[in-house]
């Protein structure tokens, strides 16, 4: 039965950690908000499902994945349960520790990426906060941008597996989650990413090792991923990002 | 052998997640950070095994935890390994990511909480971003607080195994971190948290129910428990809660 998908139908956002989990792997899915209302899709579906008064593990937001009568929501939760059927951990469990404490730090410089633009409250519109935004923006891009990619480059480093993969030898989905990572960094600030990312070779070759791999290749050229936007997690607003 | 927990020694932080699930389980640990340097403990024992070059999985940052030769960072990470040892978590695949999802919940709320005093800069102080500040905190207090412990309501009402518990009939590491939470929230917000508890009163049994299980009472009797104070991620800062 193919896995159902419930996330924003108009931005990448969190949910697109999931799918490109889905994508890389040839798993079925269905991407349930942007589905036609008609066919019981769309956002109503998307929330009907997430306030289920039946529902005894209801998801404190999107994304969330139905998997039969399962339901798993948080980014990081439902990479760590779909990917021993996807391939996409190795079968130890110090292996898929590692590799969800990778993601756990990925979301978490996702979670300050975020804040560059909304500082102060989720509620209110960016032009609402825009000078806490500024500010807060500075210190991402000249403080915790390197940091973090920083540490990503030192894992692929140290990786006794080799540099070409975060975790072992193979393709996990902490590998898709940098990806997506480094090209949300380069919509929202690319001069801040570009200055980084000059002195993390290594995560540079994994960005475009993942974007060359092919069912992700053929993911990223097709309908199914949006483009980033003004909605999103990673904004183009040019006055945060560094000269 | 026992546990080693990093972590910043005068603070209960995110350590104190991993700290509770240690004590409530009875198991042995050495709180690494605290002990003294003489002994080859205290902060350079800390920074030295985050910086250690021979390790492949160094943590971003602590807490972290060594269980013999293993090294884990991330709180949720932590608690998911720790927690079948422990007997913290229910056995099942299905039960464990539920758990993991109520935690990663709860890490989430305990980021914005921090972010109250620290919307810039972890790398500024509180004095020095003290007006946006004040606006991250009322948008926190009014919107954010109520909503979150109204999930964590309405999941303990909805528990097939009975509303004492998050997961199932038994005692899990989300009862103890939810328990942290409350604890944290009325240090930090008296009278925000005051005025969002009195409409979840599940959560207020269950953090007393907590509160008065024997060996987590006897912890936070002892010396092994820090007050809360002014540079943690609960800080009392009467401007910063609602009226």
């Amino acid at each position: 039965m193919a896995y159902e998908l419930h996330y924003w139908p108009t931005i990448q956002g969190r949910g697109e950690f999931v799918r490109l989990a889905l994508e890389a792997a040839g798993a079925p899915y269905v991407d349930v908000a942007r589905g036609a209302e008609s066919a019981g899709r769309g956002v109503p579906a998307l929330l009907g499902a997430m306030d289920d008064p039946a529902q005894p593990h209801p998801p404190f937001a999107p994304p969330f994945l139905k998997d039969g009568a399962l339901i798993v929501g948080q980014t990081a939760a439902i990479l760590h349960h779909l990917a021993p059927t996807l391939k996409l951990v190795a079968r130890s469990e110090q292996a898929r520790v590692w590799t969800q404490q990778i993601q756990l730090t990925v979301g978490d410089m996702v979670d300050e990426a975020h804040d560059t633009h909304h500082p102060i409250s989720v509620n209110l519109y960016y032009e609402d906060q825009k000078p806490e935004a500024l500010r807060r923006a500075q210190a991402f891009c000249r403080e915790r941008l390197p940091k973090y990619l920083g540490w990503f480059e030192r894992i692929l480093e140290r990786n006794p597996g080799g540099s070409r993969h975060l975790v072992g030898g193979k393709l996990s989905y902490a590998d898709l989650s940098l990806f997506q990572l480094v090209e949300g960094l380069r919509y929202a600030f690319p001069n801040a990413a570009q200055q980084a990312l000059a002195r993390t070779p290594l995560v540079v070759a994994l960005n475009a090792r993942v974007a060359g791999l092919p069912r992700v290749a053929a993911y990223l050229r097709s309908e199914r991923r949006l483009p980033f936007n003004e909605q999103g997690l990673f904004r183009r607003y040019p006055e945060l990002d560094l000269p």
